[in-house]
């Protein structure tokens, strides 16, 4: 089984598009890396989290800030393909 | 647990971009009634298909066509939340 991403949002705050966004991002870039990336209203109102498979990636309430696409893809990278380039996207140096 | 639509599409045929739509489309007329919506990219040349759960709502080879937004929701809504009214989509006459 592929990994699944799953990016929690809070939908009241209207963060579904930016959850869409980062979704197909990632559908993009780890097309067969990824065995899908589900998209989840959350009941807490203020949350937005990016998990591959139960581990959490990033919480939006724990950094006090969304994270950016790059650092994303940096992310979900290091977990399910760590050997993949991301080219000019992967700057290791600002990890 | 509250229902989860899966869209599976074919990623070399290009349809993330409608998954991605339809995915948001069903998020916000089904806030509150879903659990999520999963895109996953099909093994399959030409798949695209949509499912509740386990329950296969639509498969495009079967039908040969895609379906419909305003038809999409009329089938989720019949399988999520039946007594739900979706305003001026809902024509139950051409159901």
């Amino acid at each position: 089984m592929k990994p699944v991403v799953t990016i929690t949002y809070c939908p009241k705050c209207g963060w579904l598009l930016r959850a869409a966004y980062m979704a197909q991002e990632l559908l993009t870039t780890f097309e067969e890396d990824l065995g899908g990336v589900t998209l989840k209203p959350a009941e807490i109102a203020g949350s937005y989290q990016v998990f591959v498979d139960d581990f959490m990636l990033f919480d939006r309430k724990r950094e006090g800030r969304f994270p950016d696409i790059k650092e994303l893809k940096q992310l979900v990278r290091d977990r399910v393909n760590p050997g993949k380039s991301l080219g000019h996207s992967d700057r290791k140096t600002e990890g």
